[in-house]
């Protein structure tokens, strides 16, 4: 592995601990002093377990080995201190009471299509012979020959009869393209044995964003590996059944929906099930060819001429070029096999790079003969029936065996859009890993699959799959430029690696990626240029807007990261313990000596005799507005918006009061006159807590209220203020129309003040 | 007044002190008794004063007489100790900075369109003299002429020829009709000289439900008068440029929109402004009359015969009910006099009956003059241009004062389609007033108008002007239906009303009132059956739906009434004071004798103790799950999740330190290896508070910290949970992609729980 992985420390596979990374050597140092300054101020921790009035353990969970999921779920069951679970028992069906019916329907049908939960310890990690491996992996490449030659001749036949005369010598050059970059491929598998992706080797070797460049790529590549495949492959049923040709978009949808569906259920690569479809297209290809050539030796290999064509365009340099790169889209998917290494069977790079010359080998064989069969038959694309259907009528009749080819080619297309919907999340995975992606993409799902990325694969495929309306010639631009995007950027990451390396054999290595790389970025600069009013400006305006993206969101994980991080910063002298105040609950009032020190209480100071010592804080308060870190630098004032004295407002002044902090009331009042009323009431209530009531002459609420408390933060910075919440809380929904949302509101504003905690004492109405 | 106003009060006029009613003699002892209570618990009130670490008069309110609107809005601008405002200046421009410039945008915008906000004291009490109060009051009523002639004759054509003769003697009926409803109306003038609309005289007199039913009836009518109005008032432009036709729904949105804009702004009735079109109307009329009866008497009074018409009806009873029905809508708007009594100089009753006469007769002498002439004219209607610009077309040829009547014609029918804009949020707020409506519709807005009911009713009529494509035949049944109804339901009211009251010429009036409220109630059977399937159907359902859901809404607002009024509850004996914790932060650590009592210290129990006293507790704490109505009763335990030790953590973990209540951090781990390390970072940091680690198999989050916490609510009932929340506040709401939304998912799990108080420690990232 190269040096340059962030600070050498190897973040491992994708798993569910990413979430939750852990701290270097540094880091722990910090955590270490700011401890150490807790020390100084906290009471002996001890003294606070001791003051839990409540046994933390619950009474013992279960070994999380033996939870099975149950119907209400992903939680840990807790088995309460007498064995039994009444409190989660009742906790979740009166919950699930409370949210009727829809809610439990969706619960069902959610684990009817998605399976039970899986625990963390489920992540497969099996290994593949090579026999297996071939088709689970190749089926992306191999089924490319489904779309690649097809886009190729839809440019030539452009230029009529003379543009079909260069298929031959550009499918040459395709297949020389294919060879080299598998070559160069195998490089990559000998110096990535865990397993290289596109973004992983050229961020490795060449940087940050040359890493982000391939990352775009690579993403474009899966959406429109998706898009096109579901195309070619509903273009492959369409061709055999034409009358479900105005059904492309509903067919097209609902096969995302299921992959969607499969994929967040957590589909395996599972042997036999996927290998099937794309052995299956080998023999029908195979097939296709040698009864072909069989009958072509018949007539002595002379080509059927193809029908007359009225030509568009002239035969050009440009035509030639943009025709090389729609067919390159043939080797598309051919990098998958060095993305996988550590799933084949040890030793692993060795299986691996075999799988990878057998892989390569049959796919420029099958293209090759896919061409040399367009060549004989005189085949032209037309917009009614694909290539290789074409092909196959005239090899097999409309028999069993044209049947069968084209329900292989559909298999084969759907197997290879699911390789996307395994790759992409990965991608999605390792950018936020490294922050580059927000971090939602860091999240396993119940079946321990990313079903954010999963999901975020389908919306974009569906978009453009029904933007394009299911057709894949629009596509193939957009496809050409992002997949020789990711291959050039890791085949120059490796010519980076080769030359910094210098192991043996380092030469050798060495120029066959930079032959690969090299080929690889004259496609990607020909489908560039040639393409690029054709569509390929969105690609590469696609891949900037990404590129931006992601550093804007690395710039602000990076902020928030410092921001976040913890200092150790200098507390003068603690100048008394704080320790917990003790269960007042038991019964018992005899006062614990020595529990509470007397230097706790401090004299109160009154309003008018603050003037000159919050003078003298307020600058310092200002130059770090929100220290906070130690209980030692908070000092409470309880603000409490009262609007009528009811049983919520009262259990809130209650909660406040039992605090044991300053406690200010505060009341808006729409006029003088509610105004006196109010605090009449209070006065009859018997005035035991201050109160300050506000007259509001516009009669809005929580402006007022936000002003004043800001107010009294400018007044005393160093103050943390908790502003206590009487919130009501009703059981349905549509019940809340029927109440003001004034503490949401109020909540919501209050969030961007500084020092200004929020609590929320909830009031329950019946039914 | 009838005496079955509820309990006897006087509710006043609408105004913004509804929302916070004032309490009754009973509850005014309850909250004396609640004090009592509170006496026995708290301390001193005057050390709670003195605890107060800030000043909260901020160094004086200036007098709200005084605060003039700012650019930022309504709150009351606060001026800090050194008289000058820094923090609300800084508040304000950061808040403004932070919200960004679309928000700016709109701030201005609302001024524009809406204006600076009116303060309180700013509502109306103007007075108009009869001659200004007769066109504004009356423009609805008048402007039924344009269309209730029309609908008439729109079924009498039907039956051709032989159907039209019927026009004359239904006409007749229909000015006999508003004779006796007008005479009505003069009752309840005199009864209700503070004025009567029909949901308060049928709901005084006759019961809740009947009261019910008027409101539907009056919100159908208000809502219609909105669309028929509008309808025909575009009606009468696009008569006169047929070329408007297409755009008649553009055109009646725009209007509305206005009309919304208008009264959020605040229309008030002015005078000049709003009288002239009543008066250009009428002189229009009549002149239209006086010309067309000088043309008639030149021809000897022959009746120009009407075109052939085919009938595809013959003249039944039904058809000249459904006719009488459909012609009755001329006389809508006729209750507004009696509903605005108060608006009048004194003495107000004499005043409004004698406008009231005035009305009626204008009324009558114009439905009877456009009869007339449509009589003499032959005139049908048509699709294309409407019966009022016919007839002025015949009087006056297509020249000024055929603009003139078009013109006044639209102006007076916009102004009536205003006069619902000021009666129906009346009504709505009555009816939330009465806990039938919810209470967001008392709420005044900035410009002192009902703005919730005002956009109720632009959205009412919108969706029904839109739904009718602009056409006024169709709704028409809905509109007798729910005129005729509020109509009988107040009369019905009024009878009732002089039965019990049999002051002097009580028979007189009770006799009125009874032959208008049973000819009401023969028109508005008459329209329910005729019209039935005519649309009166949907009328009829939705006054049905409505009186249920007003059923629902009081039905929920009594048991939330229950739910929060205070009740004294017995509180055994005070075993401690609960003072304020004292201020900390002024640099002297003095303590101050006496303040702090001995007894608020209790011994630790340790869990094993704590069994008994808790199987002891429990039952009583089962009863009532949620008193905490005092301070006494809440016995603290305050619980931190904990993801990462990041500063936001620590900065809710020191929040919870420093309230010296126990405190419990809990972390949920997505596996075994994943807790083991967060274990041993927590004992890096010197393990001061009490840890328990939760591992999710599953990798959930939010579910398994809400079992835990509810595990510990049923350990032990009597404990109120504080669960303290970390929350990253970022500055951009398109960054909160960026960070999980954790807190926020648990804040609204935790919500329906009991004895679980949630407190927010917001964390601001930079930038």
């Amino acid at each position: 592995m190269s040096g340059r992985r962030r600070e050498g420390r190897d973040p491992g596979p994708p798993g569910p601990g990413a979430l939750l990374p852990a701290l270097d050597e540094r880091q722990l140092e910090v955590l270490r002093r700011v401890g150490r300054e807790w020390g100084r101020v906290c009471g002996d921790p001890k003294l606070w377990r001791e003051a839990l009035p409540v046994d933390p353990n619950l009474g013992g969970f279960p070994d999380p080995a033996d939870i099975r999921p149950t119907r209400f779920g992903r939680f840990v069951p807790v088995s309460a201190q007498n064995g039994a679970l009444p409190a989660v028992e009742a906790r979740s069906s009166e919950d699930e009471q409370m949210r009727g019916p829809a809610w439990r329907l969706a619960l069902e049908l959610r684990r009817v299509l998605l399976g039970a939960p899986l625990r963390s310890t489920a992540i497969a990690h099996e290994r593949m012979r090579k026999l297996v491996a071939l088709p689970v992996l190749s089926a992306d490449a191999l089924s490319s020959v489904a779309y690649g030659p097809q886009a190729m001749l839809a440019i030539l036949v452009l230029a009529g009869g003379a543009g079909l005369r260069y298929s031959l010598p550009i499918a040459a050059t395709i297949a020389f393209l294919m060879l080299s970059v598998g070559v160069s491929y195998r490089q990559t598998i000998r110096a990535y044995p865990h397993g290289g992706g596109s973004y992983i080797v050229a961020s490795d070797n060449l940087g940050r964003v040359p890493g982000l460049i391939a990352a775009a790529g690579l993403m474009t590549d899966y959406i429109l590996t998706v898009s096109v495949s579901i195309a070619s492959g509903i273009a492959a049923i369409t061709s055999a059944i034409p009358s479900l040709d105005a059904a492309t978009v509903p067919i097209g949808v609902a096969v995302i929906a299921v992959l969607l569906a499969g994929n967040l259920r957590g589909v395996r690569q599972a042997g036999a099930l996927f290998a099937a479809p794309t052995y299956a297209f080998m023999i029908a290809i195979a097939a296709l060819v040698a009864v072909g050539l069989l009958d072509a030796a018949g007539h002595g290999f002379r080509p059927t001429p193809a029908p007359r064509l009225s030509a568009t365009e002239a035969v050009g340099v440009l035509l030639v070029l943009r025709a090389f790169a729609s067919g390159s889209t043939a080797m598309t998917g051919i990098e998958a096999i060095s993305n996988a290494v550590p799933a084949f069977q040890p030793p692993e790079w060795r299986n691996a790079r075999t799988t990878l010359t057998w892989m390569v080998s049959l796919l420029i064989a099958m293209f090759a003969g896919t061409i040399a069969m367009v060549h004989l038959d005189g085949v032209v694309p037309n917009a009614h029936e694909t290539v290789v259907s074409q092909l196959a009528h005239r090899s097999f009749g409309p028999g069993f065996m044209y049947a069968f080819t084209q329900a292989a080619t559909a298999a084969i297309l759907l197997l290879a859009a699911n390789t996307a919907y395994n790759d992409f999340p990965r991608v999605l995975f390792l950018l936020a890993r490294d922050d580059q992606a927000p971090r939602l993409f860091l999240r396993m799902g119940d079946r321990l699959a990313f079903s954010n990325g999963i999901v975020f694969l389908s919306i974009a495929a569906t978009a453009i799959f029904v933007g394009f309306a299911g057709k894949t010639e629009p596509l193939i631009p957009l496809f050409a430029v992002g997949v020789f995007l990711a291959f050039t950027m890791s085949q120059a990451g490796m010519v980076a690696h080769w030359w910094r390396l210098r192991d043996a054999r380092w030469r050798r290595s060495l120029f066959f990626n930079a032959t690969g790389g090299a080929l690889s970025a004259i496609v990607f600069v020909t489908a560039g240029i040639t393409k690029f009013t054709a569509g390929a400006w969105v690609a590469l305006l696609a891949v900037g807007l990404f590129i931006l993206t992601a550093q804007r969101i690395r710039h602000h994980y990076t902020l928030a990261g410092e921001a976040l991080a913890l200092h150790p910063h200098a507390i003068e002298l603690p100048r008394h313990t704080i320790v917990p105040s003790l269960g007042e609950h038991d019964g018992s009032a005899a006062p614990a000596a020595g529990r509470r020190p007397p230097s706790t209480t401090a004299p109160v100071e009154s309003p008018e005799a603050e003037e000159s010592p919050e003078a003298e804080e307020s600058p310092e308060a200002e130059e770090s507005p929100e220290p906070e870190e130690s209980p030692e630098e908070i000092h409470h004032l309880t603000i409490v918006p009262v609007a009528t004295l009811d049983r919520a407002s009262m259990r809130a002044l209650a909660y406040a009061a039992s605090l044991q902090q300053p406690v200010l009331a505060l009341h808006v009042s729409p006029t003088e006159e509610e105004a006196a009323r109010f605090g009449d009431y209070w006065r009859t209530w018997g005035d035991h807590l201050p109160l300050e009531v506000v007259v509001s002459p516009y009669r809005a609420i929580v402006a007022p209220m936000i002003d004043y408390i800001a107010s009294l933060h400018a007044q005393r910075p160093v103050l943390t203020l908790t502003v206590i919440l009487p919130e009501i809380v009703v059981r349905h929904w549509w019940h809340r129309i029927l109440h003001n949302r004034t503490a949401t509101r109020l909540r919501r504003a209050l969030r961007p003040l500084p020092k200004i905690v929020v609590t929320t004492v909830p009031f329950h109405l019946p039914s």
